[in-house]
Parts: structure tokens; sequence; C-alpha cells
């Protein structure tokens, strides 16, 4: 029998620790510091080399002038793992404030072949086919990998927020036998010789949930066999899901849609300033900003006006009408978020709640950011009866509906939650032109590896 | 254009918060509250009612009496959603050491039929299979949805800790075109008229992600087309993984888990006491608890010596060889869990590690809680040569593996991780007798609804 020594791996090679403590004034220029990392770059001088080294979120210069004895700046490569000891010099031409003199450094593992990308020269010069190919590779790329870091930062400020309201995390299935919405477009699994499907939504058990714990969130992949091929589709992408029970109105499902979105915004600009600087956005303070709310209807006829614009197709909004109202809501109201509710029915899926004034439209709402819809949402139906005519209406099978509305008849409170697309969201937030950039290993109709 | 009101659904008429305030001394007997829930169970008396309302975590017993005008109580059904204000009168025997008097009560919606499973008389009397084909009412019964809760538990104290430790969570692809394990058991996908499978692990790309963040983790579900029917397997579940780079040992991996089930156990215990408190589940404290760690040889040959047993099958331990284990920690070390180390080579995954030491076992281990395993971890080959030649001694297809091998190749820092089965912690953790029971919708060789 051994005893586990607790204290293991508990950060005492990280540089992020010693720049918290550099920031603080707790380490000064002269101190001994102990860092690991990859060697990010060599520049090889006479005399001696420069190597930076890439930790979890950093890049530190260090020099190494191998003295007496010491390993010959040959024997190390771009991609070796190392551990090092060494002088911290304060220097301000340094993004980190600080270079590190190397005294001791010690090869941890080594690469056996070159990179097939260049990672270290800045913004990664080739195209997104090469890039996904060599992915384990080229993630390295200080600006490919803080993409990727942000949504972990979205992830994490959508659960820790939703557990602040007293919201309940639960795990949907996703191997299902018949779809949210009907069952087009979705993925066919072999399920032990039977034909199953992958879902395209966790929608009927987020519903399900709320009559359990009556405020509920997922975060889980959903899969659409749609065969676009644009830079704003991916096949599988990851759903942050919430739905709650005895709400008064679709608006509060948007009130707390806003005060999350102020939340990842503040948490953000916060916890993940390196990523952000690195990627060169500058995520503006939402605090205090009124986000606008606009009805569908309401809104098409102001962008007609405003951008002299032929009102076209009452049902839905097209890209540009989307990028339009994003540009008219930052130059009116300031607001990079713009609520657009009232969505017509015809457009909203047979579980959207009819506004009881006005039925050709629902009690529903997207929310775009920059320009770009992130978020479909909405009341549902909670009354049986209610449930069953409108799917009766639309001349769908209602037997084929009988798990969903099993829900309903056993009681329901009056509900409604909200979608929104992970890849989506970081993309919009972040400016990027493909989806791609977000999501560490895209599904698409051309790709499924690595 | 409107303005959207923030303070919408802030818990106005959430119990948890009157609870919280009762019994800090906010709130005293006579004073009134508002509360919203469904009516669990109704026991009408002649000339009053009580209501027992259900809400997320509670439930709040509440006397009827209608007034003059007042509607009568034969208009409420159980699973009906309502709204209420009352007085709080303080009631020793209740569970809350309160009961709400109604003063007026508002019915905000209805069933349409009565329940199918009686849900409101203590555990669920019925069997498993009409539990889960009644899912949306099963799960509205107290006991059985606090298992599920303590699973929303057990993954944010994951998340949340890693977060802590500087860990980076990501999005694994769950199509992908190849198995981790070298594709058995493998779910198939029609992808766009080509095959694809259904990922059994996240594997290869946590450790892709060591690559790139150091330390990475990823909660995630993982499928397994094993034609098993048993209480302890279902062929999708979550998986909780995570891999860490520039480790000195494997241990370290150990002493970060140990370190995370002493954090998990202490949230749990102080955050899901309503919970713990229904199933009749008393976590211990583990806080000062020494994990044991015994090498599998070990471990193997006490048991057989201390429970008299003939020592059997020298590459794995059978079930009753773990139940053994658990008791024997239980007695001896006071521990609940218990790491196994050094487990043979053949029965471990071609890309663990072998002992420098003695190349017939492996630098891996599980953990083991209350008796069975609930983890499989181990240090991962980083070399590139060594994993090739690994590949190679086991009569694999190097070829088929160039995507796994493309991370070694271009340098990967030692390294390894650990796989938790969600639902088998939870189980293990309550003392379930069924893995189902923590599943709010299991899929198993006989099930795919609802």
């Amino acid at each position: 029998m051994e005893i586990l020594d607790l204290t293991r791996y508990t950060g005492k090679y990280d540089v992020e620790g010693v720049i918290e403590n550099f920031e603080k004034g707790g380490i000064k220029s002269g101190d001994t510091v102990e860092i690991e990392g990859m060697i990010h770059r060599i520049r090889s001088m006479k005399s001696f080399a420069f190597f930076v080294i890439r930790t979890a979120r950093c890049l530190v210069q260090c020099v190494y002038e191998p003295g007496e004895g010491g390993t010959s700046v040959n024997n190390f490569h771009e991609e070796d793992s190392v551990r090092l000891r060494g002088k911290l010099v304060e220097d301000q031409r340094s993004a980190l404030g600080f270079e590190i003199h190397i005294e001791e450094i010690k090869k941890l593992s080594g690469a056996a072949a070159p990179l097939p990308v260049v990672i270290n020269k800045g913004k990664l010069n080739c195209n997104v086919d090469i890039k996904l190919d060599y992915r384990p590779a080229s993630l390295r790329n200080p600006r490919e990998r803080a993409a990727i870091k942000i949504v972990d930062g979205i992830i994490n400020s959508f659960r820790t927020f939703l557990h602040g309201e007293g919201f309940t995390e639960f795990v949907p299935p996703k191997i299902v036998s018949a779809g949210a919405e009907g069952g087009a477009d979705m993925f066919e699994v072999d399920y032990f010789g039977d034909k199953a499907l992958l879902n395209q939504s966790p929608q009927m058990y987020k519903q399900i949930m709320v009559g359990v714990f009556k405020k509920v969130f997922t975060v889980a992949p959903v899969f659409r066999a749609e065969k676009h091929s644009t830079t704003r589709h991916i096949n599988e992408f990851e759903g942050l899901d919430l739905e709650m029970g005895f709400i008064d109105s679709f608006e509060d499902i948007m009130a707390v849609e806003a005060r999350f979105m102020k939340y990842m915004y503040k948490y953000l600009r916060e916890e993940y300033a390196p990523e952000l600087n690195i990627l060169g956005v500058e995520l503006p303070d939402i605090s205090e900003v009124q986000i606008p709310v606009f009805k569908f209807m309401e809104i098409k006829e102001i962008i007609a006006k405003e951008y002299n614009r032929e009102f076209r197709n009452p049902n839905d909004l097209d890209p540009e009408e989307e990028r339009l109202i994003g540009e008219y809501c930052m130059k009116e109201y300031g607001s990079p978020l713009v609520f657009v509710t009232h969505y017509p029915s015809k457009k909203r899926p047979f579980y959207a709640m009819d506004d009881p004034e006005n039925p050709k439209y629902t009690l529903s709402f997207d929310l775009l950011l920059n320009g770009a819809e992130v978020t479909t949402g909405g009341q549902r139906i909670h009354d049986y009866q209610m449930q069953l005519d409108k799917i009766n209406a639309r001349g769908m099978d209602a037997e084929e509906f009988s798990d969903f509305l099993m829900m309903h008849k056993y009681g329901m409170p009056p509900h409604g939650g909200l979608g929104i697309g992970l890849e989506r969201l970081a993309m919009k937030l972040l400016g990027c032109d493909n989806i791609r950039t977000v999501t560490a290993f895209p599904r698409d109709i051309g790709r499924i590896r690595p």
C-alpha cells in the first residue's frame, strides 16, 4: 500500500503563476523562476539563442546561453517539451514585461518531424482545409487556439450563470427514435440492426425536464444532416439550451438571456483578456446597454425604410436584412445585440405558442448578435388540447408524437426556452468569417477527420 | 421598439428563497409569502384540503380553505400548476419547519389526464420499464428526480474543480471516421451516403488538445454498441474526461483525481443535502481520508489471502474481487475510494505507457468507488517511435492511425489522463442497483424512447 501525495501537479511550473506574482510585485527582476512548456520558436545567434516557450496561454521569451558542460543549443528543436530554471529579467519590450535568462533547461520529450504548417509566425498562413487536416499542429498556433479557448469561456459562463439562477443541468439522449421537428435532415444510425436517428435538438427532453425541475439547461451536441456547404454551417454542433417553467410571458426568457449575455461579456472581458487580445477583438462593455426589442414586422419596415430597400418576404429575415438590423441597432442604440420578436407562425415549429392577439404570429424571438441570429426561442404550448390541435392542423400525425404529448397530457406549467448554437455565437462574437475557426474538430459534408 | 425589463423572472415565486429567509429569521410565522409549483398531492377534508406543492427541490405543505367566492377545492387536480399567496405558519412536524395557509390561489395550467404511475406516495412502485416508458411522469417523483439532480451536481463539481485547476474545456467530435480503441463495438452512421462511426471515446482528441492547452477536459457523450443487457451498462453514456501534459508520473493524474473526489464529496454534501436526504444516502466526509493505492498484483494477493479465495485470472479483476477490495479498504482505511495501479499491459489499450521497470505492466490505474471501477486512467505514450512500435507489435495497421500518430510526430509532452463514466460514478456514489436510476433517458439494446 502506498500513500498518494496530494500536492502533486499543483502548478509549480505554470508560468501563469509567475506572471500573476510578477504583476503583484511578489517576483522581481533577478529572482529565479521555474517554468515548463513547448519550444514555440528558436532563434539562434552566435553564442546564444532565443527560445520562445509556449505555455497554456502565453508565449515566454527566454534566452539560452549554454555554459561549460551545458546542453548545446543544437540539441533543442521547435515543439520539444522542456522544463527550465532561470532568472527573471524585467524587459518592457516583452508582452509579459519580462524575459527569462535560462540557467538550466531539461528536454522532457521531442518532436520526430518538423511541423507541416508554420505556426510560430503570427497568423497561420494556409487555407482552411490544410488548417483542419493538420489540426494537432495548427491548433498550436496562438491565434488558432485563442478562438477555441474563447469557446471554453462561453460554455463556462453559460453554466455558471444558469447555476447561479437556480437552473439544473441534465443530459439529453443523442440517439433517438424520432425527430424533434419532425424528422427531416437527420442522420441515421444502425442501432443493433434497427434504424435510429441522431438528435437534431433536445427540444422534447428539455420540455419534459421543466415538469421535473422547473428551470433546466443542457450543453449537448446536435446533429443536422443538411447538405449545405457554407462558412456558417457545420453538421454537428454544440447546443446551449435552456427551458424554464412558470413564465408570465416569453419576455421572461428574453430577460434571462439578456442577463446571461451581460454576464458572458463581462466574464470574457475579465478572464479571457489574453485571448481576446491575441485575436484583436475588443468586446464592448454592455453592462449598461439596453438591448432593443423589435417586433418582426416592425423592424422589417424600419430597415426597408432606413436603407431604402424593397419590402420582400414577409415571413423571414434574409442574412442581409439581419446584417442591416445589427448595423442599425449599433448606430441607434449602441447595442451589439437586438431581440426580434413575434415571428410568423408558419415559420416556427409546431410547439411554438401563437400570439392570442394575432395567431399569425408567435410568442417567439430571435437574438441577433453583430447582425446575425445566434438564438431562437419562445414560449411553448403547454396545454394538451392546444398542442394536439396544432399538430393536427399542420397535417402531422399525432400518433408519432405520443412521447412528446405525454408531458402535456399529465400537466405542464406555462413554459418556454431557447437554443443557442455555441459555434455560431462564438463566431459572431469574435467576428470570424468561418465557423470552422471556432470549432476544434468541425464536421461538414466533406469532413469527418481528424 | 420596446425596452426589456431585466428584473423579470428573478425567482420571486421560488419557495427556495422563502426557505432560506425563514431559516435566517427574515420570514416569520404569520408573514405573507407567495410561491408557485405543481400540485403534487391533494388530500380533501370536509371544509378544506391539504395541497402539497412540488417546487424545483421541495414539497411544501399548504392548507386551502376557500372562503366566500373562492375557487372550490374540486377545481384543482394533481399536477396542476399553481401560484399562491398565503400565511407562513411554523409547524415543527413539517420537513421545512412551516406550512402555508393559502389566502389566494391561481391555477396557471392543468393536466388533461391523471398520471399513469403513482408518483406522490414515496418510492415509485413499478418496474423499471414502466418507469422508463413514462419518464415525463415518473421523473416527477421526488426520489426519482433526486438521483438525476445529483448527476447535475457531479457534472458541475467536475467542471468547477477543473477550471479552478487551470484546465480548459473543449468539445470533441461525436461523428468520427475511426475508433479510438480500434473500431470494435461502434455504432455506424450513414453520413451523406458514406459510413461513419459514433465515437466510443474522446481519447485521441483529448491527447491532441494537451499539445494545445496542456490541461484539458471534456464532458461529452460516448457510444458503445455492446450487446450486453445488464444493470451496469448503457449504450450511450456521458464521459467525464481529462488529460494533462508535463506530468512527472502517472501519480500526478491520480493526485488530481483524488483532489477532485474530495471536492465533489464536499460539494454534494453542502449543496445537494436535500436530495441526498430524500435518497437516504449519507456521503462520508472524506476530506481527511487518505485514499489507499495498491498495485494490481499486490491487491489481488491481499484479497485472495484475506478472503480465502483462489487466485484466478492474473490479468483482470472480476466484479466480486472489486467488491471485496472496496470492503477491505473501507474496513482497513476507512476509505470508500481506492486506486489500483499497474494493470497488465495486455489488458490496456495500445496508447498506454508500459512500466519501464516491468513492461508486462502499465503506468495506469483504476479508481474503485464503493467496490466498483468508476475511472480508468494512466500515462500515455508520448514518443512517436515508441507509439509506432507498440501499434506494430500489436499487429495493428499503423496506416489507420495516421491521424492519431500525427500529434506524436510533431512532439507531445509527457502526458496522461483519465475517463470517468458519469452514470457509473453516480450509481456507485448513491448505491443504486441499476444505472438507469441515474440516467434520465437511458439507451440500451431494447430502448431508444422516449
